[in-house]
């Protein structure tokens, strides 16, 4: 059986990331999102197992010490966690995982996973990232100062990453994102047992002729 | 600048290159095509520097000992090659090749440019290339066991390439073609410049303010 792939996707807050996950889980439904651990409150409308499992300090740390988590980072006074177990499951069982975390959590899952595909996601400009910010008014003025000083970071931290897509309009960067996904399915490794079978099944005719 | 990509797609004889190749080409009107060097002569329908420059064996050998070749290979009786100019001032120039060639030049390539992306098109079985084979009518029976012959051997050779296509449908094929090419774009080592644009943008913006 061929592992499934591990499907990595970054952004600066404000990048466009959910949606483009969104999006693309709707146009492979067979993907599954892997629902992170956090310690940070629901946001309004988030809901507990979708958007993510809420957790004490406590839990978290309980979770993590017995390496439960396939990586963990602290961002910006929060810790946020992927579980293991369900990633590996799927994986194992030849399904793809979505997997939706920042570059620190990448960068692990990288180190410990060199077969996973790690996309990440740019705005067009800074400028555009700071009016994202604002649009969404989510957020005050510190902390979209503070969001967009760790976007220039996490943008320098990203050369370890396989793949980047510039979010400049979200149906093209959706279609750039599928056209990763579509190509990785068709590397040699994942895919050479299709000539196999097409070799194999010439030999059977052989025998059988 | 960044170097364009040095795309080789390689099928067995009647897996359905040809067709693919034009239509990327079509899909793709900045893609330059990498017309090969024969010792065979024109087929019905084939045109000098279209489909292949024809040159006569003492021609080939000069070509080949003054390395003005990327590779050749010795096919059924005849020599192919690649010319190296072409490809190389294309390259420099920031633009993308497509290049046709049989597996053992495939190889030869991936050796000496180990950033070339090479895909191997499979057909869906035996019986199906052995149809099309019959279908087109060019062949004998023994070019056409031959060809099968080859064809068996090649898709067990292929296990260096990139990427590989099953040639159900044709158009599917061709969208899968197309996918790789745009997800070799985005490879971070080609797209990384992108990062850098945003980020210096931003650091003139910040000078000027």
């Amino acid at each position: 059986m061929t592992k499934g792939i591990l499907l990595v996707i970054s952004a600066p807050s404000g990048g466009g990331k959910t949606t483009l996950a969104s999006g693309l889980l709707e146009k492979v439904p067979p993907l599954s999102y892997s629902v992170s651990v956090t310690t940070r409150s629901p946001r309004a409308g988030e809901k507990e197992g979708v958007d993510y499992y809420y957790v004490t300090e406590e839990e978290f740390k309980k979770k993590k010490d017995a390496g439960e988590l396939l990586e963990y980072a602290f961002v910006h006074g929060f810790w946020y966690g992927t579980p293991r177990d369900f990633i590996e499951e799927k994986l194992h069982a030849g399904e793809d995982v979505l997997l939706d975390i920042d570059v620190q959590g990448g960068s692990q899952i990288k180190k410990n996973s060199p077969e996973a595909v790690l996309v990440f996601i740019i705005p067009p400009s800074m400028e555009a990232l700071e009016q994202r910010l604002r649009r969404r008014q989510k957020d005050d003025e510190t902390t979209i100062q503070r969001r967009l000083k760790r976007a220039k970071q996490e943008m320098e931290e990203s050369s370890n990453y396989d793949y980047l897509i510039l979010n400049d309009k979200i149906d093209q960067a959706l279609d750039r994102l599928y056209s990763i996904y579509g190509a990785e399915k068709l590397r040699m490794g994942r895919a050479r047992s299709k000539i196999l079978a097409v070799l194999n099944e010439s030999k059977k005719e052989l025998k059988n002729g």
